[in-house]
């Protein structure tokens, strides 16, 4: 089998495994950095191997748009085009065209939109996105889904959830009618378990989608979208209790430190979030203390590092004097060491998560975690 | 002796040398990227350790400014802020005070300026210059000079030329008034011939210099600023026979590629631009066969690299589609890559001329990578 999923411990819901895609194997949990656009914001391929990123996401309907799935296709594919050679993720485009293009008409057909670059008319289906994300190339490939907002009423969330599971269904259909591209190694279909804060509803959704196939692994769509921690954990638990425990779980769109510690906590995974590098863009990096502004007075003269205890190319070479500097001063490399850093904290967090879990010390470590993490009285970010 | 230059080869005015300084030596003809703020824009150190390059330049106009020469200072100096460990010169000011702030007064004390950050009021003097670039820490540090424009009359480059002399002897007894700064290695004071394109003001102005001591090298100001090419050409052969031969010259703010084949055959050892970055970030890169604008159309599609013969982190990696497309998105990447390569560029540039320069072939040379640089019916930069 081309891809398989191990786990090696579990403690409580928390799980340590191994995800072996064509592209190579994926410790988890794992956070992927996000490359939307078939680039990390601001880092370059060998940034993220030095960081410890081992699978990267990209999105379909952003390369789509531009430079074309197409092109990429012509070019050998995402992974050959970005020049990473470890496994790649590609969102579907789902959360993208409910989120970013404008004048959608959602029917039970999909979704027809305008391009939020040039206003340009497009429309995605189940068929037209299993194409583009073969065209793509990347190992793991998202269903099309209807997303909908978190604070959706149950009749709105079924109504998406079930139309989601039925384009799932039109997914698998469309990929064994393209023709393969020679060369290619094959691809993992995901599906996304959808239905807002309900949880019968994420149940019932389980349940249609188990039903449906032995799939590799699954993604956990809809959260964090708006609602309430609290509802994203209870969520997240009921979804834990009903998935098979054999599968890779990817919570998508998540998210923070605190929220990959609490995903891990309830069987989580992989996790992708774009707030690394955008926080590193705007000058906000993550600590072990939390979260800090590098713009801040106080650093104007600090000889020290970000994080002491950081090992990544900003913390091991430059002062938040320095750092600052860059950013006062508008200097680019300041947008990328900042997002270097916090991808690194990401990544160094899970490898956290992975040692507590196999020591059997996964509760103690993400109390000692939150503790300190939320202890500031003042953090400015 | 802490600085020597030892000149290893001579063909026709072209010499390849070696340039010793403090934090290691440096293979003449060299460029030296520029990196006005302590950081060479859109770039890393590594890059630029990466790409060859063996001496770097910072400014003391944008230091002061922003984050304040004394910071920099009281953090260890520039060499230490910036995470460079190998020479760096920086440039007195001089030609920022001219160009960039506004509302000067010059006066024989010195210029009164208004920054062009936020408008406040500076006075710089041959004395406060020194001790701005004590404080910076660069192995090199240039004068503090009186720059003109490059058609300025005989009248206009007289009086600044006999001003900027004045001012060296200032320069010098401020060096000898400063205390000096623990732990830091000596630093050396580079002249700067000035006189417009007046070769009479030119050979007078190194007579006078010359005259005054026995300097570590020589810096030649006042070219590449609108005055026309043969005068540039016309103006380096009258420096060359003027200077002493055994000291490295380094021709200020050049250049383009041609400007540096055309400067080693005029005896110049060391080439200063923020050419190469300021050009990749506007997407435009230096190739073998003359510029190109990354962005054409014609390379949407394109598998080839920039240049095939180039082995930059760019060229040995990326595609020009990709890059095009990483231009095409706005994706910071695309500038740090074109920089890198821009940089490769002028450095190989230089790693080729020396190598020519010591098998006696450098007429040929030049005149093979000047056709071939000019060849090119249609570019687009």
């Amino acid at each position: 089998m081309t891809f398989s999923f191990a786990i090696e411990n579990t403690d409580g819901r928390a799980r340590r495994g191994v995800f072996t895609t064509p592209h190579g194997a994926v410790e988890t949990p794992m956070f992927m950095p996000v490359g939307t656009l078939a680039t990390v914001k601001a880092l370059d391929p060998d940034d993220l191997t030095a960081a410890g990123a081992q699978m990267i996401l990209a999105n379909a309907y952003h390369l789509h748009l531009r430079p074309g799935d197409d092109l990429v296709r012509d070019l050998g594919g995402l992974h050959r085009f970005m020049h990473w050679d470890r496994p790649i993720l590609t969102d579907s485009g789902g959360f993208q065209v409910f989120s970013l293009a404008t004048l959608r008409t959602v029917s039970e057909d999909g979704v027809e939109f305008r391009s939020h670059v040039d206003g340009s008319l497009h429309v995605f289906t189940p068929e037209s996105v299993m194409a583009i994300e073969q065209n793509l190339g990347a190992d793991v490939i998202m269903q099309f889904d209807h997303v909908i907002p978190g604070q959706s009423d149950e009749t709105a969330a079924r109504d998406a959830s079930e139309r989601s599971i039925r384009w799932l269904a039109r997914c698998v259909s469309a990929r064994e009618a393209l023709p393969p591209i020679d060369g290619r190694p094959p691809q993992a279909l995901f599906p996304i378990v959808q239905g807002g804060i309900h949880e019968h509803l994420r149940v019932e959704a389980v349940r249609a989608i188990a039903g449906m196939g032995d799939w590799v692994g699954f993604g956990i769509g809809g959260l964090s979208v708006g609602e309430a921690k609290p509802d994203m954990y209870r969520i997240l638990e009921s979804v834990d209790d009903a998935l098979p425990a054999n599968r890779p779980r990817y919570l998508m769109g998540v998210g923070f430190p605190e929220d990959l510690v609490e995903g891990v906590a309830r069987g989580v995974d992989l996790f992708d979030c774009v707030a690394p590098t955008r926080m590193g863009r705007n000058g906000t990096v993550f600590t072990p203390d939390g979260r800090v502004n590098i713009k801040r007075a106080e650093f104007r003269r600090s000889d020290a590092p970000i994080d002491p205890s950081c090992n990544c190319g900003a913390c091991a070479r430059f002062s938040r004097a320095y750092l600052r500097h860059l950013f006062v001063t508008d200097e680019i490399l300041g947008l990328r060491l900042l997002s270097l850093h916090n991808v690194h904290f990401l990544v160094r967090l899970m490898r956290g998560a992975r040692e507590a879990i196999r020591a059997g010390t996964f509760a103690s470590w993400r109390r000692d975690w939150t503790e300190r993490y939320h202890s500031r009285t003042s953090t400015t970010a």
